[in-house]
């Protein structure tokens, strides 16, 4: 049985992420590639199944650019059985439906499914099979679920890396906590209601003193208008100073440098 | 102003999906393989602003890995405001936070927008920086919005395709249709109550002719164990056929091939 106590205790890196298994890799490239993805989004438990090119690979720790701690880590195993001995929920990736009733996961709910496995406390991972054929059926087998990476029906082909970086990234985003969306104010902050209301008052002022908002009747809906333009804008506290001096240099009688106020 | 009527009736294709803006792109093995991870989520709008090497370039081709109808399509211009000028709607992924007061929007967020511009008839697209360097703050100006990828902070460093993957793949997912989870039940289906509990009589009868379920007290808990088991892999019509098989099989007076009945 997998996840006994003594196996997880022989376990030292990666205990709170899944680990991933490359089932016979062709390209040592490609391993780098993986390993660079992986170490993108935090994992680092890598697992070899007789690679066909050996191992260690020179190539593979190019292609790494500086993910050396997956690559030196890696574990080299001779079959998909030991690689996943230790583990106790399994997802294998495959680009084709396969003749076996199993679960099919997109990768976001298969991150969500890896993060309860993790969270509570089991070990997990996920297969990949070579380049070329994918994994084996009797390499499925060995998996809970399966995962298929939604793509173009048109043109599905993934590259390994390809496929290791989206499951890292859902795996990563399952737990990360960036706002969907949010603005910085990096030394200012939006500006308050009376700050903007004394831009406005500026410069309808001003505008008024040089006769533009006429005839007395389209003030109010002239007005409105330019307000609405600043207001849609949310400006900063930073803005909305510039802009006053924006009108208060375009307001002076003279242009500067073209005559004795310059 | 961007999108009139005539700008885009000149756009021949990818109306319907955002464009992909390179800026001064480094490696045409970059632009290649971003082509391949464009078309992977059905992209097809590659706009190249000055592209190192020039354009055509044969190792672009050779990397986008039979993604040809985007390079044969690829618009090369020479300023970025020239690649962006029929857009009504435009995102610039950064690396780093800029000094810059603009939304930040997840990748997931930024789908979910481009979604919303499209789908009411808008233009959009996204501009990504030179390979090193990223985007310069002149060119983060012309977007509406700044995309950042949740990354490993400890390890950040995406290369050009994986940016432009990850972001196809959450265009693409923002409009795809795939259960999150499913079940292929290929040429069978899940098996009826009737059936499942017809397979539990015929095992139950076997194990009692057999003396298996004894004592007679240990009966109802002993069935109830092993009636939850089955029950626990939902098993299909032909699974329980094939159960049955086995427990006929297991049953026969003489194994098969060791005996007259074999």
């Amino acid at each position: 049985m997998a996840g006994t106590d003594q196996t997880k205790a022989d376990v030292s890196q990666g205990e709170n992420a899944p680990a991933i298994i490359l089932v016979q890799p062709q390209l040592g490239e490609n391993i780098g590639t993986a390993s660079r993805a992986m170490l993108n989004f935090g994992l680092s438990d890598l697992r070899l199944v007789s690679p066909r090119d050996g191992w260690p690979n020179d190539r593979a720790r190019a292609a790494a650019s500086g993910a050396d701690v997956v690559i030196d880590n890696a574990r080299l195993v001779s079959r998909t059985e030991e690689a996943v001995a230790d583990l106790d929920y399994v997802i294998a990736t495959t680009a084709r439906t396969r003749d076996m009733v199993k679960p099919v996961l997109t990768p976001e709910t298969a991150a969500a499914k890896l993060r309860e496995v993790i969270g509570s406390g089991r070990r997990a991972g996920i297969i990949f099979g070579p380049e070329r054929t994918g994994l084996t059926n009797d390499d499925v087998v060995l998996a809970d679920a399966v995962l298929m990476v939604p793509v173009n029906p048109a043109f599905a082909s993934l590259n390994l890396a390809q496929a290791v970086l989206l499951i890292g990234y859902e795996w990563f985003k399952a737990a990360d906590r960036t706002p969907a969306e949010q603005i910085d104010y990096l030394q200012t902050r939006p500006a308050t209601k009376e700050e903007l209301l004394g831009f406005f008052e500026h410069l309808e002022g001003e505008l008024d003193r040089f006769g533009f908002l006429k005839p007395p009747e389209k003030r109010p809906s002239m007005v409105r208008n330019l307000r609405n333009l600043f207001q849609r804008a949310t400006m900063t506290e930073q803005e909305v100073r510039t802009m006053r001096g924006v009108v208060a240099a375009l307001t002076r009688r003279v242009p500067k440098g073209e005559g004795p106020e310059g």
